[in-house]
């Protein structure tokens, strides 16, 4: 906990952090790799959780009222109407199916790494600490292909069941990716960072790397969610290796992937929940903790006040 | 979240279950133990931590002042004068010491283990959920006593660095440890549980295992802290194994011993903090998992109530 509170000092340039005024922003998009039926749901249900979201009927408005969070939706590309009470950074209506070419180009991954810059600058005027979320049928998906693309992890590794899919589910998905390791081999083999990001990652995960890249130069501390949050950690960290000293990787989820991912990063998760919601739900409950982490460091007597003999 | 909020149901027998009002029990007592010198702290820590909780400077004021949570201070055993404040459930000052005997005659394990039954059925009339936490110079090597006794688990695999004790002084813990088993011997072949608690256990120890059974019969949920705690499980589940289905795990402290306990129990923790405070703290960081986990059953909308397609 003392760590934590030192850490988020580090973050802020503060003796004395604070965590306050909480922010959940929940990136949304679609996949054109859902075209493979690498997913349990119909890619339908991204719009659907999203007018789901601006009702406050998912397990985030629950976990952010409950912790006195205020959730932002953004739109970074879902396929559906734009609705009204979402941020629109819309680069398009879901990304191009990887396994036949990039997912992005060049310049729809410049412009959402933009978007997520710009939300996180004006984020800090606002707010002591951030959380991303997300949501986006398929996004398991394109997270493990990311992770193969730059940790050089085997597909096989890299996959799990994502929202609920079969075992032979999981062997489809290692395929597809393995496919699409071999398609964008020479972008990998480049190590080109934005590069990776735009064959094989997804709009939602590219907004949430730039938001990462941009909390970092304005020293918002970010606590990460899951797998998908956590690759765009990944994504913004070979972009800008940086961007660790400013997250706090708040949960273990039960997407094995997860392990190795944060393993690869070299850093710990806070809590080890075996989580399989998404949406932001693991970050939500990481901001108590931070609140206890804080109010330990300023409200605790030391052994000398408490009259606590040494050691 | 989900299997969470079924067992707090099955718990309390209500289709929707509760942890409003919520209580913390800190147990408190000294250990003979303490002159084979096996703690870092000396034997007057104690005492002066109780004054501390008292005075609510130490962590778990703070947690419990962050999470609503009602602090109760039990000197179960404290060796120093009784002070105003704490609730009266003194067996003595401190245990004699298990190198050289039993830490407690039959009789006043017996009180110990009544005194706790009778603080949880009170706690019942007020109370939700209760947690227990403890303080106690020397109380991890009673409850990796237990753990090996108990369990039958090698003394020099149940023993940690306590409140930061050298290497050296855990290959002594080890070395007090085994001689104990060796002395009582007979206690622990016999399979006696309560025999054994008195044979290594200590007057908190005790005392808050009696408060589990107690919370077991009046359905009282109890989320258990680190170690020390879940040691206290460890001897009400040998008393009476349904105990269990009362208990919630809140985390993994960094003593190794307590995921070899936790193991032997087949139980698992909500949360991987890496907490070394005691006290309660961990079992107060669990609580903000236990509001968001009812919330979320109470307040989430279904997938159907939302348009959410069906898989």
């Amino acid at each position: 906990m003392e760590s934590l509170v030192t850490r988020l000092a580090l973050m802020q340039g503060m003796a004395r952090p604070t965590v306050e005024r909480k922010l959940m922003v929940i990136c949304c998009a679609d996949h054109g790799v859902t075209a493979e039926g690498v997913s349990a749901y119909p890619r339908e249900v991204t719009a659907q959780m999203v007018l789901n979201f601006l009702r406050g009927g998912a397990a985030i408005n629950v976990l952010c009222s409950q912790f006195g969070i205020t959730p932002m939706i953004v739109d970074a590309g879902v396929d559906g109407d734009v609705v009204a009470g979402v941020v629109d950074c819309r680069i398009g209506r879901g990304t191009a199916n990887f396994a036949h070419g990039p997912a992005m180009t060049r310049a729809q991954v410049e412009r959402a790494l933009e978007n997520g810059m710009r939300l996180a600058r004006e984020a800090r005027e606002r707010f002591d600490v951030a959380a991303v979320g997300e949501m986006g049928i398929g996004n398991t998906t394109a997270a493990s292909a990311l992770l193969c693309a730059y940790a050089g992890i085997d597909p096989d590794e890299a996959v799990g069941p994502g929202t609920g899919v079969s075992a032979e589910g999981v062997a489809h998905k290692a395929k597809v990716i393995g496919d699409a390791m071999a398609r964008h081999r020479e972008v990998i083999a480049s190590g080109d960072a934005v590069g990776i990001l735009a064959a094989v990652g997804g709009f939602e995960i590219a907004t949430m790397a730039g938001f990462l890249l941009g909390a970092a130069s304005v020293r918002l501390p970010v606590v990460i969610d899951g797998f998908i949050s956590s690759a765009a950690a990944l994504a913004a960290h070979a972009i800008d290796s940086m961007v660790l000293g400013f997250l706090v990787f708040s949960h273990l989820s039960s997407e094995t992937a997860h392990r190795r991912l944060l393993n690869w990063l070299s850093v710990q998760p806070l809590l080890d929940l075996e989580l399989r919601l998404g949406e932001g739900s693991g970050a939500a409950l990481a901001m108590p903790v931070l609140d206890a982490a804080i109010a330990l460091y300023s409200r605790m007597a030391t052994f000398a006040e408490a009259g606590v003999a040494e050691e």
